[in-house]
């Protein structure tokens, strides 16, 4: 499985909003708010050879409430 | 006792409306207005356990006037 | 437990070096290499009440090839 | 009383060190360890007029292990 | 011919409508959606002497969606 | 085959050494001296499933006159 | 006496209508234009004690045309 | 004369147009759209005294398209 | 007169050690130890035509302490 | 020609005689110290087709006192 992390900005006061509908979509393994300049950090796992990229825009980018998106692959887990 | 800085940025002008709507509220512990690129700098506790993101969204960025915020924990006070 | 997220720049060349050390040392629940600018993305759990500034002192930067960490504090997973 | 704040950056793996060293000095309302970027966030109070640049260069420049800090100057409590 | 890479932001949600209207152009020699801050990173090859600053305007600035580029010139291929 | 790029920083004046000792590797797609901040901007194809981070480590941070690089993924190309 | 200095980013074309403006109210100390990413820089002075922050909300942050400002506070003049 | 240099940033697709406009003025020694993060640079001279902040208001900020300039300043010619 | 800033870094613990050898020096209209990023702000008055480039190098930069400078030029006083 | 432009960062103290050394060299078509971040602004011409990279690489980045370098290609002259 190809895993990776990404960084959500949300507007406003939006952030428990935003989170709790990706958790209602059961596409994310980890959904954290947090410290710091971004407001949620998720990780989600695809099947090799998927899109993430087209997975990005098709599952967070279209939840009302995200205004920002960072993404990080991961390579290997020790 | 969990303690945690806010920096935030205020709508031009707004600071101190911001300011003074925190301090009505009497949820911070220290409200101080800075030097520098952000505006207002507060400092809070909450009790262990308790969701300092949902704090911050329903306390902080429901304030009118408040444009963004940056949230810094603190580990050991010395 | 409370959940914490580090960045790690390694010096160059050292990132496997350094992952294959903290992943000797059993203290990290996740440990990935990753793309962009920061080399490793570890993730732990603490004890609530640990000091988590002590904990990366101590167990991240005396680890020989590491150059520079930025720790992210979870507040709540969704 | 002038209040103000200064984020320190120490070298890897002395910030406890930092941190204990100015609580011997007693010259700090308040030294947190920090998440993000920095490793300490201190509070210090002057008597009006007094110098703080020269305050820090004396009281927190000539700590061994502190690297680099930044001051904000509080302009009022609210 | 004269390579250069364009990294293309898009607006939210869009980067994939984006690049598939750059596909259906025929310009690019190679559009890929990536990791990182960007969504989109294309290399161009033009003949000597073209104008990059001008094929740039007309052929993505005008591509409904596309929100900010970032013109990156090869000197030499190895 | 999963693709990604790599921005290089080489020490002042070694571009080009590190540019041929790479291309003598034979392990880059592509490399290019390039515009702006980075020296060098290289492509590189690993199989499915192959580490990019131990790729990076073992190909690139051993050659001398390499100061940083940055990686991204691609995701899909178009 | 409390000497600081703002710089002042203006709305596109409004630098000089806004440095008149603020010429005209007699507050500042001296304004300039200036080279770089600022369009204006001000010194001004107040008396000890006096709220810096107050006085930047009501006297600059009300001047139309004005868009962002960073104060910088003075220690001690050499 | 005082010679400078402005950085440009245009609005999506008017680079050329704002280079034309600035052409047809002729107050320009020189124009040119350039690869990175702006998307034009021009050269200016001043005669000595003359206010290159107002030059810059009245005769850069006006055309329609722009949106952002810096301003270097030569200090000498070698 | 010619008026323009000198932002000055210094090594830990000199900034005033700098400012006192400016001040021997009596070159300089103004200069203060500040907050923020930066140690000293300066201020300085060059005859017209003569070269600030040239009088930074040799008049700020041979001071020992001096780590970076940033110059910015004023146009106009109002 | 392909004209373009190379902002250098010079060691503290080092930029008149970096600058005058390129002025030996006779290649650059104008060298210039400047306000801002960076020391000296140089333009060059070369021939259609010659590489640019290697150009700085044997011109510019061998010169004693230059520390870093940024390339600026020009597309067009208005």
């Amino acid at each position: 499985m190809q895993c990776f992390f990404v960084h959500i900005t949300c507007r406003l006061g939006r952030t428990y909003e935003v989170a709790a509908k990706l958790a209602d979509r059961e596409i994310a393994s980890e959904i954290h708010s947090i410290s710091g300049e971004y407001d949620l950090l998720a990780k989600f796992y695809l099947a090799p050879g998927e899109d993430v990229g087209r997975f990005i825009a098709e599952n967070l980018h279209d939840v009302d409430g995200v205004e920002r998106t960072v993404t990080t692959i991961t390579f290997k887990a020790f």
